[in-house]
């Protein structure tokens, strides 16, 4: 089954509680599919039904008048795609682990 | 000359002065390059060259102890990559203006 490498990156408004508990709720979800790398972006590996279901699920909590969710798929996958300085705390589980 | 869609997306540790100072300066090299899309997002449409230069500048101001930089190449271009849903501060300006 095709994955695809997607990048999930938000802005949550946090001036209120409401908008505390859809920050923690958004990474959350986010977590259950891939990796944060950054404070507010995450990277998966997804099938495309599995990004259907993570945007849909996002979508249901995000609040679109206060509330910025960009999700990119990366046509030609990540290694292709990125450049990463600095601070990496991404881990390739699909390399081989060195013991 | 080919260009690209790019993301740049970035961490900066602000727990200093300095480090405040960094994440300014990043957010006013990305503005002329691009739009910023959230808060620590920005979308360009660059040259090549343009992405090489961009990418020196940005080096030259972060922390790479404890900042995070992370450039994407948008391959297929960003309304092929890209699901933006809420707030969305994106301005096309290769589209006609409609006045």
């Amino acid at each position: 089954m095709q994955r695809f490498d997607i990048l999930v990156t938000y802005d949550v408004a946090i001036t209120t509680k409401a908008g505390l508990r859809r920050l923690r709720k958004v990474a959350t979800v986010c977590q259950n599919y891939g990796q944060r790398v950054q404070l507010s972006v995450f990277e998966c590996r997804v099938t495309l039904a599995q990004l259907e279901q993570l945007e849909s699920e996002l979508l249901s909590i995000i609040d679109p008048k206060n509330d910025s969710l960009r999700i990119y798929v990366l046509y030609g996958g990540r290694n292709r795609s990125l450049r990463a300085h600095g601070l990496d705390r991404y881990v390739d589980f699909d390399e081989p682990m060195v013991l």
